[in-house]
C-alpha cells in the first residue's frame, strides 16, 4: 500500500470519503467493546476452575511442615508455595515470602515502606527533598501511579528493541544519588511485548548505584506468559547476576498468579535477597497476623508444581494466541505500508503496543469511542499520563470474544487512518 | 482462704514448701503449654470447614450485580460482602468497604496513609514533629505496635470497669492537637473482655478534638464472639452516635471473619463515613487491583445472612466456654480470697486479664515458662511492651485442648502462688 504521506491531497481526500462510510457502518452497530484493560476473558478463566475444589471440606488442611494452614501463624507463607515460587522463578526457596493476593500491593507496600521507613536503614524518602525513580517508556500507568502518589519525581527513559536505554539508565543510576529505583516488567513487558535482552539484564546487575538504596523494581509480571509454545523469549535471573555482580541486595521482584488462576484470587510474591526479606518482614510482622495460607494451599494442591503450573499455561495460550493473531494480522493487513503506525509483535504477556504518527494517539483513542470501543487512555503508558509525543496506545485484546475482537480491531484501524489523514492534510495547509 | 499478706512467716514459708512440692511435680511431666495468643483450637476451627465447598468449580461466580468475582473489578467489595458486613455491624453497605483477609493490615495501612498523606488534607503525620496516640491499657500488643511503628508517641489511658478512662481521654483529645488517635476494643476488649458502656460510647462520640485529624480507631474485634447466649453485652453503634454528635468522620470501625470463619482466610471490613471511605478508596486504587472477591462469595454462600453468622457464633461459644470457665473457676478455687491477683469475668472474646501484685508478672511468666507454659510476655499489654506496675498477665484460654488447660492453668496458679509469696516474704525483710 501506498503510504498516506505520499499521497497527494485528493488521493487522501477520497480515502477518507471511503473509510467515513465505513466508519459509520461501524457506528450505527451500536457496539459496546473494551479492549483497555489485560483482563483474561470469561471464557479463558474457566480453564482454573479446578482450583476451587483442591481444598474442600475433607482437605488435610496442614501443610508440609505439619502446620495447619486455617489457624494463625506462618506469616511469610507455606514452605511449598514458597517451593512452588522458587522453582518457576529460579530461585531458592529462601528467597520468597509469599504474600497475598495482589503484586501491585506488594510493590505498593515496598514503596511506601521506603518512604516511611527507608531501606536498611538509610534516610526515609519522606525526609528527603527529592526522590526520583526512572520508568522505561511506554510502560505500566499502575506502576508510575504508585511511585506518583509518594511526590516521587518520574523520569522517562526510552525503550529499545531489547529492553530501556541502559546508556541513559547508568548515567542516572550511577550518578545521581537522588534516583532510588527503576521500574521494570522484564519479560514480554507491558506494553510492548519485549524481553529484556541478556545483555540488558547483566548492565542492570552490574549498575553501580550512587545511592545505596536504590532497588530495581523487577516486575516479572509475565515469566511464564508465552503465546507460543515454540517460541519463547527467555530471561536471565536477575538475583544471581545482581549476586554476581557484587550487588546481592539491589533488586525486588515481583511476581503473582493473577493471570495464572484467577485475577484478584491468585497469590503474590516477593523475591529478593535474605537481607531485603528480612527487612520486608519487619514491616509484615507489625503489618499483619499473616496473609491467607488456606489460597496457598489451594494453588499448590492444585498445581502441584512448577510443571504443573507450566502446562497450565499454555491452556491460556489456547485463547490468547488467536487474539493476538487477529489483532497483528488485521494491523499488518490494514495499516502495513501505509507509514501511520508502527508495532511489534510480541510472543508473550497481554499487551500490543502501538504508535500512531506523533499528535494523533489522543484524537484515536476519542475517535473509536465515538464507535463504542474503549482504548486504555491515550498517554496512560507514561508518567503523569503525558505522553510527550502523543503517539502511543496500548491494546489489550485478552477479554472480548474473538467475534468481539475482531470488531474493536476494524474500529481501531479505521480510526487510526482516519486520524491520521486528517492530521498529515493538517499539514499540508 | 486466708490472704498470704496477712499470714506469718512461718505460714508462708510452709505454703512455698507445699506449692513447690507440686510445681516439682508439674515439671516433672515435661509439658509444652502454650496460652499466649488468641488462637481457635484444631477442633474448633473444624466447625468452619464447610465454607471450603461454598464456591467451587461447578459454583457461579456472578455476585448479585452480575460480576464475576474471579475476574478484575469490584476494588471495594461485593454488594452482598458488604451487606453481611453491614447488617452484622448495623450501619448501612455505604459505610463498608470490604478488605482482604485482616483488620489489622487495614489499620496499619490508616495509620500508614494519615503518615505518609495525611487525614482528609491535614499535614501528613511524617511532618509534624509530634504524632500522639492514645492507648487504653491493658489493651492489645499488636495495636500499639502499630503506630510505635511510625514513631507516635504512646500514651497510657487506664481502663475502668466500662471502658477507658473517659475525663483523661477527654482532656487529651479536646487539648492537644498532637492527640490523632486513640486505639478502642470496644467489645468483649482484648485482654480484660469489657464491654463499654453505653455512657462511654457516647462520651466517645461527643469528643471536640483539638486536632480535626484525630480519629477514633473501633476495632470491634470481637463483637459477635459471645460465650454465653443468654448475658450478652450490647454495644451502642458508634457511627450513628458520631453523627448525632456532630462528628461523623470521627471513626474508623474495623472488623474480620478471622474468628468466625478461619485466622488468616477470613474477610475484614473498614467501615466508617462515606468521606472516610473515599479517602481510603483513593489509596487502594493505587495499591491494589482489588481485593480476593471469591472469598468474600464464599463467606456470603455460606454464612448466607448476618443470623447464619450469629448461629455460627454459637458453635464457636460451645468450644470457648467451658475453656474461659475452666480457667476463672481455677482462678477463683485457687486464688480466690489470697489477695495475690484479681481478674474479671469476661462474657466474650478471647480472653482473661490477670493483674497479678505489683512487680510479679514478668517473674511469673518465668515461673510458669520453667514447667513449660507459655504466657503472653508481661508487658505485651501495654505500649512499649512496659507495664509500670509489672502486674498484667494475659491468658489466652482458647487454644489448648480442655485437658492441656486444665494443666496450664494449675501450672499457672502454682506459678502465682510461689512468686507472690516471695514477693511478700521480700517485703518483710
Amino acid at each position: 500500500m501506498k503510504p498516506y504521506c505520499e499521497r497527494t491531497k485528493e488521493e487522501l481526500l477520497q480515502e477518507r470519503q471511503n473509510l467515513e462510510a465505513k466508519f459509520e457502518d461501524a457506528k450505527g452497530k451500536g457496539l459496546k467493546l473494551d479492549i483497555s484493560r489485560g483482563k483474561p476473558s470469561a471464557a479463558q478463566l474457566e480453564i482454573s476452575r479446578g482450583l476451587l475444589d483442591a481444598v474442600n471440606s475433607e482437605s488435610d488442611l496442614k501443610c508440609e511442615n505439619g502446620l495447619d494452614c486455617s489457624n494463625y501463624g506462618m506469616m511469610d507463607g507455606i514452605p511449598e508455595a514458597k517451593k512452588l515460587f522458587a522453582d518457576l522463578l529460579e530461585v531458592s526457596p529462601e528467597n520468597v515470602i509469599v504474600y497475598g493476593n495482589s503484586s501491585l500491593n506488594i510493590m505498593y507496600d515496598t514503596v511506601s515502606r521506603s518512604y516511611t521507613h527507608g531501606v536498611m536503614g538509610s534516610t526515609p524518602w519522606c525526609k528527603l527533598d527529592r526522590v526520583k525513580f526512572l520508568c522505561p517508556v511506554p510502560g505500566y500507568d499502575r506502576h508510575f501511579a504508585v511511585t506518583e502518589r509518594f511526590g516521587i519525581e518520574l523520569i522517562n527513559i526510552p525503550m529499545k528493541s531489547d529492553g530501556p536505554d541502559m546508556d541513559l539508565v547508568e548515567e542516572y543510576v550511577n550518578q545521581d544519588p537522588a534516583v532510588k529505583g527503576i521500574w521494570c516488567v522484564p519479560k514480554y513487558e507491558n506494553p510492548m511485548g519485549i524481553t529484556y535482552s541478556e545483555e540488558t539484564v547483566k548492565r542492570f546487575a552490574a549498575l553501580k548505584p550512587a545511592a545505596r538504596d536504590f532497588r530495581i523494581f523487577w516486575d516479572n509480571a509475565y515469566a511464564l506468559h508465552h503465546l507460543y509454545e515454540d517460541q519463547q523469549d527467555a530471561l536471565p535471573e536477575i538475583l544471581s547476576e545482581c549476586e554476581k555482580a557484587g550487588n546481592p541486595d539491589m533488586v525486588y521482584e515481583f511476581c503473582s498468579t493473577s493471570k495464572i488462576s484467577f485475577p484478584g484470587a491468585g497469590v503474590a510474591a516477593l523475591i529478593s535477597s535474605r537481607a531485603n526479606l528480612e527487612e520486608a518482614r519487619k514491616q509484615l510482622a507489625i503489618q499483619t497476623i499473616g496473609h491467607d495460607k488456606l489460597n496457598q494451599l489451594r494453588h499448590v494442591r492444585y498445581f502441584k508444581d512448577a510443571d504443573g503450573v507450566r502446562e497450565h499455561m499454555k491452556q491460556h495460550a489456547l485463547f490468547l494466541r488467536p487474539k493476538f493473531e487477529t489483532v497483528l494480522d488485521t494491523l499488518e493487513k490494514e495499516l502495513g505500508g501505509l507509514k501511520i503506525g508502527s508495532w511489534i509483535r510480541p510472543r508473550g504477556g497481554y499487551f500490543i503496543s502501538f504508535d500512531a504518527l506523533p499528535g494523533c494517539a489522543k484524537a484515536i483513542v476519542a475517535k473509536a469511542k465515538e464507535a463504542g470501543l474503549v482504548l486504555t487512555g491515550a498517554g496512560a503508558t507514561y508518567p503523569y499520563k503525558k505522553d510527550p509525543q502523543d503517539s502511543n496506545i496500548r491494546i489489550a485484546p485478552s477479554f472480548p470474544t474473538p467475534e468481539e475482537l475482531a470488531l474493536a480491531t476494524e474500529v481501531f484501524v479505521l480510526s487510526v487512518k482516519l486520524v491520521s489523514i486528517d492530521k498529515i492534510l493538517g499539514n499540508m495547509e
